[in-house]
């Protein structure tokens, strides 16, 4: 593969492939979204909070959405008051000390069970995202059809967010007429380190991975780190942007990469459960 | 603690603790510096490259410097060479089948071996930050007092970037007057996902970890999700606007939080080895 010089690289350029960062990266809050409620439109609630802020998207921006948000919208609200727990919920409730019929709902969207110390679920989800509890939030969030005798709500992940992240950048297309990125992200916590940051766990028209094997440095040197995760990359500092608080930040928009969108997608960023070498 | 709110945040203000973003965040790659040699003074040569580009530090304005750059110029490099393994470093080394060399190097800086599938050793390094091979840089980098015969060389991590980070913070506050955060970042690979991201492994006077517990949301809940790492947020992107194959690009400057300094440092961020639920 060709050497991408990034000395002079042209925010909306589009490189040879993988992403690369003109002098200034710009990450700016959507604001002003009403509270998403499910059945909404997602996309065009979008479109019209960009066009408020004066937001006209170019080639090679790309869109952070919250998983929260996505999840509203696609209504993975769950009225635990309706759940029944599985003998198997009921168990490992018991075994890690918590509510049965939470314990269900994670299993709902669980591949395997990674780890189960007190108090938490570590689990892969379905579609291949490790985090504590399935990434359900049980911040007892409820849709406005609910009633106020039912509850607690839960919130689980959307289904499948890189679909998620393929649907909303079919939007901002339709709407703009450009192909921007799309990244769905959730703040997760990781092992070995304190503290949350964004993962990207839907990804859409922008490289997931980028694979730089091959490549050299300014010296003429094959790089030794070689793989890299821009989604990542963008999906963590876009967490601090959204910020934990204040839900009418539900995205990030991002300018200044160039990059050339591939097959990867949330889930090429998840390693094979056999080929981890940190575990 | 008073709730924040982040909706009206002013690029600068100071918060009561941790951190919130304004609308809009910029990261500016610091070019133009020379190929950094052992005893250089980085801060100086950081100074005069902010300078050269027009920016002029602001209070809460945030400098994330790869480790890269801080180690050669404290001169973190080793001739393999001259390196004469240990017994235990020789034994090491067949077991995951690398340079017996290079892992005496990788245990000069090791507090504890974490994994060691074949073809690397997953270290916990003297200063708590969990990587493969105690973050040993490879790509036979040298300085520029190197004879053409030695080799290869390999440049270790800053000896303590919590420390190193503390002295670039003065020299930038001696320079412009103004006390920033600064960061040192390195690009680590982690479990669960592929490829690497930038980590914070030396902070100072910025909220490495961000503690919102007791904070509420829009809607007046408690928040959920309550501790965050803010230096390892922006040392993902950080990675990203280096860039990996530029050494020009030792510096990232971020411009659009409000924060308040506090006693956290890169440290802070490693989970206690007894304490990590992931494990």
């Amino acid at each position: 593969m060709a050497d991408v010089s990034m000395g002079d690289a042209v925010a909306g350029d589009v490189v040879e492939s993988g992403v690369s960062a003109g002098t200034a990266l710009t990450l700016t809050a959507i604001t002003g979204l009403p509270e998403v409620q499910p059945g909404n439109d997602l996309g065009a609630l979008l479109c019209s909070a960009l066009r408020s802020q004066q937001i006209e998207l170019h080639a090679c921006d790309v869109l952070v959405v919250t998983s929260k948000v996505v999840a509203k919208a696609e209504n993975r609200y769950v009225d635990l008051a309706t759940v029944v727990p599985s003998e198997r919920a009921i168990s490992l409730a018991a075994e890690v000390g918590k509510d049965p019929r939470l314990v269900e709902v994670v299993l709902w969207d669980t591949e395997a069970i990674s780890r189960k110390p007190k108090g938490a679920l570590i689990v892969r989800h379905r579609t291949g995202h490790v985090s504590a509890n399935a990434g359900i939030d049980q911040s007892n969030l409820r849709p406005a059809h609910a009633t106020q005798a039912s509850g607690p709500w839960v919130l689980r992940l959307p289904e499948d967010a890189d679909t998620s992240a393929e649907h909303l950048r079919a939007c901002l297309h339709a709407s703009f007429g450009v192909a921007v990125g799309v990244i769905i992200s959730d703040s997760f916590g990781r092992p070995f380190r304190q503290g949350t940051i964004g993962q990207a766990i839907g990804v859409a028209g922008f490289p997931a991975i980028f694979d730089q094997r091959g490549r050299r440095d300014l010296h003429g040197r094959i790089l030794e780190t070689t793989i890299t995760s821009p989604a990542d990359q963008l999906a963590a500092v876009s967490d601090l942007v959204a910020g934990q608080a204040d839900e009418a930040r539900p995205a990030v928009h991002v300018r200044g990469l160039r990059f050339r969108p591939d097959t990867s997608n949330g889930r090429s960023i998840c390693r094979p459960i056999d080929g981890d070498l940190y575990l």
